[in-house]
């Protein structure tokens, strides 16, 4: 039994994450034992392993967002107060066995962020006492119109909001919003309906019930805007920049990795660069989450530098448009990573090119996530944009001299002249002419560039949209300054 | 006053759906009128036509998918079944004040699928039996504990485990399967080691309880089963084939539209052409639906076609590689509505062979839509993606016979001769050169055509692991003659 012991001490010691890992509990135990025993320790050992595989992984989400930590203490502490409440035998007293409301309601409405707690609060209270009413009328009617009747007039109510109610929640509009209030309605409404009591009664019940779930839902509003809150709306907000931030990154990152590539410059930063270059795979994977916060943000008051009427239905738009930009981007990296690739002495030729227009168009970006973190009106935005215009018909330009420049084989060895405005060679003798298949994933990769800078527009257009509808005003010419001195 | 009951009498008209629209009710009266009542008139007619488009979205949402109408008359249903129960007074005596959880249950738990619906009702119970044990053990310690420690004993307990288990609900595996477990735990726990019972009470207490939540649950299961069951699984199928059909059309269509365009055929089905083109937009929004339905899909029992250790995990990695491909088609439809286009004369040089490569990758997407269609291992996968692969080497063979073509320009006004196969022309004198500039969309797009057929390549590795892995048997001759019978 001694092992089975020492499991168990290993079993509270990783509790408290002591340094010694798991592999030192599997090295089994050298004296002799049968075989069902050494099985029921292997489980034992297995079972073990498996619970602090679990346990650490709670740990680094514990350490990755400490708020999620805080959340859980503010529901501990929500639960604990409602509790000692419900537990006061006088105040217990008042509102009856009702005082379980309370609690169930700290339960079910504590989110997140304040958002969705606000968000569900207003519809358990507005969802129970429309429910309510409704339900003390039918039962009042079924109440006058005799025994016989009775059942028969709150069987075929019950059915008929209860299918009502249910298909509602089919609507998108009303799902987005009112799905849980219109969950809660069924629920009341059959509750109080099918109650039994009388109405004077029911009048008691519902007046208790209510105040129960406003002593919750308060307890809740109070608790999550008060202590460390989460606002929908700042997560939103940041994740929107966060995700310009690294769309920005890893558009940069592609072209520079195709373009500057063959020095063996990808070895020394591996792991971290190879994460930059997927940051557009975050872009493309997060329209529920803003779909989501969007909408939470919509149920909360002024915070921070957001007033009530934010148009947090602008966010999504923009997310949108960087969207329509990621999918460039991974059709550009599928093309980057393709196996005919063309040979260095062609790449060279739109290399400069390629990288300005890469560059400038990630600044255009990075410009736009600037205007949404300070909330300032850009005024450099519009330079930024010619700018990347420009690089873009450099680009094109120099896509177009190709041709010409395939007349002088004896300088396409490695180098190019500098000076690409070599004569029109419509009457020159031609002597090699390389494939166009050489050339293929070049004129891609350079045409979607050229596809994603006219997208980036895109986003530009959503987040004036955004400056216009949220108010954002001209930076000055001292923030300018500042910003150049940060960065 | 007539005016209000007209518009209420239109309100009752417009719920059976009457053929005389709303712009009728929208006409004033002829009377003279106050301003106030006046402004009342329209302040209803704008409310009433606002519920008037309400019911008429509601009504089309029934209409496009009579199955969510089913599962409202369901619930309907369950809720009057357990309300009558409840109703009957000499059930209710039985259960005590506590068959108010058997409602509870039934609204909370009965969801759309049956892999929802069961997910939720184990959740429910064995949430409510864990916690409900552990609540009774430490409500006797407190107990047990003199007065003065049973207070902090019970609220330490409470919140040491609400935070701990609301810290688990972040986990993702835990959330995708037992988030709604986890909350019904900490409900339960603060509820029963809260109550302030004796302990023998407690055993009644939870006897009670625990029986209401199964007749419940078990009401909800058999209805969600035996009437008209929406199976998960069967929806994640489903989907999955009509997302590659979708896919396999709008590849078609894009590249169909792009070579064979110019002759006005996109005015005579204009809408449906567009539906049609755009289904690849349905294959990148429906990652959510299918790892929901992936989720559910595995609490469901053997059900037509598919036994319970179904691999529905693999459904998902089909639905990943299909998106992988649907973004080189958004690409690819951007390239092809981009402003500078190729000249019709060069589009014609690989317009066969893009065509080819189009209607011949579509093939291989339909013919594993067939594959888990039937769930049989398709005889002729291997040989149409032999083919896809060698129209796509057609195609890259037609790109680089490009250069030679512009060395007979008297010909590249509008036709190209039929044999391409031209010897090469290395000395020969260039009289023009078209610029690069005019076939890059068209070069990208053979590059995006290329990219697409090689990530189809996926998709085929994808099905093929699922039919390896759900052991489908290989199709036999006869259902070969059938299927092109069929088709």
């Amino acid at each position: 039994m001694a092992s089975e012991k020492e499991v168990t001490n290993n079993g509270v010691e990783w509790r408290i994450k002591m340094a010694d890992g798991a592999s030192e509990i599997l090295v089994p135990e050298a004296k002799p034992a049968s075989n069902v025993f050494l099985g029921l320790q292997l489980f034992i050992a297995g079972l073990a392993l498996k619970v602090w595989k679990f346990l650490q992984k709670a740990w680094d989400l514990g350490v990755d967002d400490p708020r999620k930590v805080i959340h859980c203490l503010k529901v501990g502490m929500a639960l604990t107060v409602v509790s000692i409440f419900y537990y006061m035998r006088p105040l217990y007293e008042e509102v009856g066995g009702n005082a379980m409301w309370a609690i169930m309601t700290v339960v079910v409405v504590f989110e997140n962020t304040v958002g969705a707690t606000l968000s569900k609060s207003l519809n358990r209270v507005c969802g129970t006492c429309l429910a309510g009413f409704l339900a003390i009328g039918v039962h009042w009617i079924a109440s006058q119109s005799g025994e016989r009747f009775e059942p028969v007039i709150i069987g075929s109510s019950v059915f008929l909001l209860a299918s009502a109610a249910t298909f509602t929640r089919f609507i998108p509009s009303v799902k987005i919003r009112f799905d849980y209030g219109a969950m809660i309605f069924i629920l009341t409404f059959s509750l109080v309906s099918v109650s039994g009591y009388r109405v004077d009664k029911l009048f008691d019940l519902a007046h208790q019930r209510l105040s129960t779930i406003i002593i919750g839902t308060a307890l809740c509003i109070v608790v999550t805007m008060l202590v460390c809150p989460i606002w929908a709306g700042q997560e939103l907000y940041a994740l929107i920049t966060r995700n310009m931030d690294k769309l920005a990154d890893s558009l940069d990152g592609c072209v520079a990795e195709y373009f500057q590539d063959g020095d063996g410059s990808l070895v020394d930063s591996g792991k971290e660069r190879q994460k930059k270059l997927r940051g557009y795979k975050c872009v493309l994977s997060s329209k529920a989450t803003e779909e989501t916060m969007a909408n939470f943000a919509r149920w909360e008051p002024a915070h921070g530098r957001f007033n009530f009427q934010h148009p947090w239905k602008q966010y999504i738009k923009i997310g949108a448009s960087m969207r329509n930009c990621a999918y460039c981007i991974e059709a550009l990296n599928g093309c980057i990573s393709s196996e005919n690739q063309a040979p260095e002495y062609i790449k060279k030729h739109i290399s400069n090119s390629s990288l300005k227009v890469s560059s400038n168009s990630s600044s255009v970006i990075k410009e736009l996530a600037v205007t949404i973190k300070t909330m300032k009106k850009s005024s450099d935005i519009h330079n930024l944009v010619k700018e990347m215009n420009s690089a873009v018909q450099e680009l094109q330009a120099d896509l177009n001299s190709f041709p010409k420049l395939f007349t002088s084989p004896s300088n396409s060895e490695s180098q190019i002249p500098e000076n690409k405005k070599i004569e029109p060679a419509a009457s020159r003798t031609m002597v090699t002419l390389p494939p166009l298949m050489e050339i293929i994933p070049l004129v891609t990769s350079a045409s979607l560039l050229t596809e994603i800078s006219s997208r980036i527009n895109g986003i530009v257009d959503a987040v004036e949209e955004l400056a216009d509808s949220a108010n954002f005003v001209p930076a000055s010419i001292t923030d300018k300054c500042q910003k150049n001195g940060v960065e």
